[in-house]
């Protein structure tokens, strides 16, 4: 059968004008992991359907997912994404927003493959979903500006921003193998509790983890004094002291004190067991991930791939 | 019924986040002539159904057409619109972005309203025009960096940008009311046609017309050094003196030469005939709109709202 990345180099597009298309084209060709194409293949095979069938959903899922990264990179004013220029740095901020749309627009269009019943219920899903993404940059971008923001607050955040969209893949490969609508749901919410799990994994490995693992430097979140689960959980729990203590280091700005500040915010983090916290809410949603892939109603065998891959996601090494 | 502007009303989103949101629906307040709802609604009566059908297709155009001035104003880094701040200016860039994002999805959450069997004609059409859009405006900022652009690439262009979803929003209409295949296209080649027709318009009153009719300062095109079809025309009709004196005044930038500039080149435009050739052109897309009109198999007088719709377009005097 063809092949996930077949399939996608056969959507690249070719027409004209090229200077519309070739960033969209080049923005798909950096690669990635493709989880979501993947978990939407895996999803249809789960329910016996072929992998084939699910191809234009999980085409679909991965233009979309490339548009939120190209309008993303604008926002954040990011220069480098998958070790490669960004898009708007290659081809200018006007023409990543525009290749960002109609990006948007051939997701649409893929899922136009599929008959109308089936359409239907999967547009449902992408549009709301797609939707939600939306609204979880929204908050992410909110949150810069916010001076407290709550843990179940950021948890909504990052299920929006993240959860949702690896959740909606898994539950339109369900859909398109005609699996029973509970079954399905059962499956997207896997997917909501594995993506929040990944997502404060994320969180933890940028302090507690290795460059190695993460490919980024260690505690670039602490220097960013971005709102992490950790930092959350510490201001949170810190007594007066140590929040006296957490406050004067996110207002030190200079270079110089970095590894200082590195050092003395973990050290907080760990005192106030925002450590634990993260880690214990990390390993509650991905034992609820785990029920909900229980509940289905198939073979537990034929469970073994999505098992394997969130299993791969929670402990990665590189 | 529900007219119109309720029933847009009613799709505000009034969820939160309100900062992702409200930029929405401020731009939807702005107003405007909502011609592309009008002539959806106008097509589905026109074929014996009724208005109120339409209204959900109606409003996708109309949040679609709305999302494209968003990121076009983002782009043209307009400061005004329909005499209010742009949403840019008002929200930011990052909002004004996602936002707009989030209204091209709500166009497609819209056209979910109707059952299986129409949705996905009315997304096929939906979805290709989209993508048209976005390709005329990425020949639009192509064609400012453009020495030489001849007239077919520049009605092709205006045709994309514009005339496509007017021709778009006639089809919706008539796909919603069952319309004759043959006669859904007659109807969006009459839009496609008067499309055109009224932007070769909008390039001559710009030039010829008076501020009352257009609302801006005459001349502006050409102060801006806009590829209007007048200026192509010129370019490729000019013998050599006249093209040297064209290229003398478009390489002049000083403001205070700026009376001075208008009224020359507009001369050298009545001079070469490129007024002539313009007016013609418009001509010919006029009375090509209106043949298609007449080859559509309802009795006459039903075309009545969409023949005086078009000539509105055509002989606008404010």
């Amino acid at each position: 059968m063809t092949s996930f990345q077949e399939y996608l180099y056969q959507t690249y597009i070719t027409t004209e004008p090229q200077s519309l298309y070739e960033p969209a084209n080049y923005m798909l060709s950096l690669g990635g992991k493709r989880l979501r194409p993947l978990v939407c293949l895996a999803a249809c095979e789960l329910f016996g359907g072929k992998a084939e069938q699910a191809l234009p959903a999980a085409a679909a899922v991965e233009w979309f997912h490339n548009f939120t990264l190209v309008h993303d990179d604008v926002m954040d004013k990011a220069e480098t994404r998958r070790g490669k220029v960004t898009v708007h740095h290659r081809y200018g901020i006007n023409t990543a927003i525009l290749s960002g749309d109609v990006m948007l627009v051939k997701a649409y269009q893929l899922l136009q493959n599929y008959p109308p019943e089936l359409l239907i219920r999967l547009l449902d899903v992408f549009s709301r979903t797609a939707i939600q993404v939306c609204e979880g940059q929204q908050y992410d971008m909110d949150f810069e500006t916010t001076t407290q923001v709550s843990m179940p607050d950021y948890l909504q955040m990052i299920a929006l921003k993240t959860a949702v969209l690896l959740a909606a893949s898994l539950q339109m490969g369900a859909i398109i193998a005609q699996a029973p609508t509970h079954d399905a749901q059962h499956l997207y919410d896997f997917g909501w509790h594995i993506g929040v799990a990944f997502q404060l994994q994320d969180d933890i490995l940028d302090t507690y983890g290795t460059e190695q693992q993460t490919g980024k430097r260690v505690g670039g979140d602490i220097l960013n004094n971005k709102k992490t689960c950790l930092l959350i959980a510490a201001l949170e729990k810190a007594d007066s002291p140590s929040k006296t203590e957490l406050h004067t280091w996110l207002d030190n700005q200079n270079p110089a004190d970095a590894e200082q500040k590195i050092a003395a915010i973990t050290a907080v983090f760990t005192r106030t067991n925002a450590l634990d916290t993260a880690q214990s809410l990390m390993n509650e949603h991905y034992q609820k991930a785990l029920e909900h892939l229980h509940q289905i109603a198939v073979p537990d065998q034929n469970k073994q791939t999505l098992r394997k891959l969130a299993a791969d996601l929670m402990y990665r090494k590189a």
